[in-house]
């Protein structure tokens, strides 16, 4: 049988998705509750494999495994198997042929800046505080700029190794409400470290030591001249459509 | 010279705002701070005591010091000798006669219950997690009738040192948005565990398994006939107001 599993995770936690030796990682947490459960090793794929500290709240997730579960019990298994910082949401039984990554159509992300004077106990572990002032319309209008179909080599990690560098941006949107600051990103799909090096540039762009205008950056196709990565814990990836 | 101090921190890791030896508590924790930072000790008092566990965004604390500080400057420092699950946002020096408890003209809690199958990772630290459905519509009907004047002594825990039980609530709304139920409640002051204690009883009321009408519950005065104590971690101090 081939299982979906829709995942939910605080990251804090996490040294990321992918399985380390000696390290708490989803993919390892999930890895051995499935095994728990069906009583033989199991090996689990994610639709995107998220970096220490990022979090998930629409991850999708699959395994095989040769028993027959009701998907119901499998997703309550799951949770009682678990720790209280990840969540199994939903479990489905899918097509053969299903796969999380390949299949995907779009991936969705959010990005949370808190932007005060001091940080927030409550968003603490998921926002990149920023406590100058930044210029929301500013950001607003740079991150517009990325719909469509652009050459993403300026936000491009360096370990990136995906085959080439362009990317269809669906939805680019940035908005603020009091002191939180949302960016909202969905891409048919991301380089290595692509939303947090484009978020690290828009506080940039913010704080006015950048221009708004983006193009001139995404046509030079140069990672030094974008700004440094923000920080995982302001990630999350919300939604893999299908 | 009085300072005045407006709050916020996350209650989880907190043994209530309550001075008590060998325990971590907001009042120790900001008497520390102060103590460094004058050379002193410092004797802080809060608007609300909050209970073991129960958050607060805006908390207002005030102590004298004889040396004259600038507020900013006791800002920073209180940031900076406090932990991150502790944030002072505001500092301002007032009038002698000013009290946070007694100058107080109301308060105002909300308490955030998680209604749906899954606990969530990232609000279980300020949600009360309730998994069957609730009839929203019926709980709103329900915290509406609580405006006013009333003897909320079937809310008022036992030992709850107020001289009289009757209280005046100016706000009691309640709503949701997803799998989020926000309860918003303000009166000129509140009995011991009285938000909490209603906050059960709303629950039952949403289950169906107490009627909407909460006025004979209040006529009756019999903490026996509400339910049992909502848990600390869906309640959050969000203002004072004077």
């Amino acid at each position: 049988m081939h299982y979906r599993l829709t995942v939910e995770y605080d990251g804090t936690e996490f040294h990321g998705w992918q399985l380390q030796p000696g390290a708490r990682t989803v993919q390892g947490e999930l890895e051995a509750a499935a095994g728990r459960l069906f009583g033989v090793p199991i090996r689990v794929g994610a639709a995107g494999r998220t970096d220490a500290g990022v979090h998930a709240a629409g991850q999708v997730v699959t395994f095989r495994a040769s028993r027959v579960l009701a998907p119901d019990v499998v997703r309550r298994a799951l949770n009682a198997h678990t720790a209280r910082d990840l969540a199994v949401c939903a479990v489905d039984l899918v097509d053969e042929s299903f796969d999380p990554r390949r299949s995907a159509r779009s991936r969705r992300y959010v990005y949370r800046i808190w932007n005060r004077r001091e940080p927030s106990p409550f968003w603490r572990r998921f926002t990149w505080h920023v406590p100058q002032p930044l210029d929301i319309e500013a950001m607003a209008h740079a991150a517009a700029a990325l719909l469509g179909e652009h050459d993403f080599s300026s936000f491009r990690a360096a370990g990136c190794d995906a085959a080439h560098p362009v990317r269809r941006v669906l939805r680019s949107a940035l908005d603020s409400d009091g002191s939180m600051i949302r960016f909202d990103i969905e891409a048919t799909a991301f380089l290595r470290h692509m939303v947090r090096n484009i978020v690290g540039t828009l506080v940039e762009v913010g704080l006015r030591r950048r221009s708004v205008d983006l193009a001139a950056l995404l046509g030079a196709r140069d990672r030094t001249l974008a700004a440094a990565t923000a920080p995982a814990r302001g990630l999350c990836l919300v939604e893999i459509r299908y």
